[in-house]
């Protein structure tokens, strides 16, 4: 399939079905926490039925290229399912769109440009089972160079906060349907608080640690709308197992 | 020391200062959660100054003890510093009184009778370095045999709720003054909605695992009183590397 690249940009193997993604070196390019929420998704293991999948902030369309690897695998997506990513850049939409055009998955996988504030009354309430998002880090603070850049608007909360995320990811769920998230510890206690007011109730939890023995520097979240009060946190994830070592477990995670 | 046991108490060795504790074996004994939570205040070396110290439902009162042999050591407590036990049942409040006499620390600990829930009232607002609390882990509920006894009066909210507990930690503590506490996992996302709620701003937190690959059993948290939002993830604590076999750090907790 022929794919057109525009300056700065490169394709990379995702290491997964043979899918490839597009990224342009000056824009934010995805990390390891988007591989890790895809592989925290349970879908698969649990043979929970999903219809729709939306992730918020899509980015280059890591998420719904590596969820599609992971719960749908080679064969067709089934008939009336259907993974949607928004994203409020027109940059980058447009080259989420090449890449998922560049893997032949334009029935399977829709990349629309949109504001996450209006996500719900974009893509329609209490329609999906799963909802996804790896969103803005930091807190807006008047430090940032310059907050209309793309890489601010993927790390800091320049154009939403993580309440608009989590309001927005409650309204597009189905009843129990499920919201998963990665973010940094060190807000664990406000995602917590937020989560809960906007009735996604944490269910499973999992910190990330660069070694066994240091600080967690990810966590990553399952809520379920309207969910009863019981989390289960999970083994630590430890990402290395010497210097530039990792772990089996995500070798597991990026090439299973 | 000559020292009245009760039928069905028993003397134990703390491994600590030589210290020794009253337990009734049909009575709530502490358990390694007591142990951990002394092990988690950071007082001693990061040379917070302290000059009071509150534990909110001491029961055996396990953790002044143990909290004076990790700050104090085997000195004198210096003249104006003192920690101050409260727990509601009389018989364990008495208890506690005749291990803080067994091992000759009347001045240094006081163990006093009273509900948590007038916690500010008794021991006075704004006076308390540091609040320490192993806290009733279970919600109220019907299945309770027999709410009355003393077994489920420490494990169960029958007498007073965790936001009861933070409330008054809160209103006990300095601006700035810490809150120590451990509590089930399960329940985390509510204690960190109702800690902040009580102006108890999680600052550090760390996973309690029995094996490294197992879901977590405990989470230890410390809390400042009007601190600002930035939670330290610290690395998962780990209770056993083989079965039976306590890890290093377990033992350096226990014996240090």
């Amino acid at each position: 399939m022929d794919v057109i690249l525009k300056e700065n940009e490169r394709i990379d193997d995702l290491e997964r079905n043979g899918y490839r993604i597009i990224q342009n070196s000056r824009k934010f390019c995805f990390g390891m926490d988007a591989v890790l929420l895809c592989g925290f998704v349970r879908e698969a293991e649990q043979n929970r039925e999903w219809d729709r999948i939306a992730d918020l902030g899509t980015g280059t369309g890591i998420i719904p290229l590596l969820l599609h690897g992971r719960l749908v695998g080679k064969e067709k997506i089934p008939s009336g399912k259907q993974i949607v990513g928004l994203e409020i850049q027109p940059d980058m939409q447009e080259m989420a769109v090449r890449s998922v055009r560049l893997n032949g998955l334009e029935e399977e996988i829709r990349i629309l440009e949109g504001d996450i504030k209006e996500a719900a009354a974009l893509l329609g309430r209490g329609r999906f089972e799963v909802v996804t998002s790896n969103p803005p880090y930091m807190k807006q603070g008047g430090g940032i160079a310059n907050p209309e850049s793309s890489k601010a608007i993927s790390r800091h909360e320049v154009l939403c906060t993580f309440e608009d995320v989590a309001a927005q990811a409650a309204d597009l769920l189905v009843p129990g349907g499920r919201f998963y998230l990665v973010h940094r510890p060190e807000r664990l206690a406000e995602l917590m608080e937020i989560l809960r007011k906007c009735r996604l109730e944490p269910k499973r939890l999992r910190m990330v640690h660069s070694f066994a023995d240091a600080d967690a520097t990810m966590v990553l979240i399952e809520a379920a709308r309207g969910g009863g009060t019981f989390l289960k946190v999970e083994k630590p994830l430890i990402i290395y197992k010497d210097r530039n070592v990792y772990t089996d477990e995500i070798l597991e995670i990026y090439y299973y």
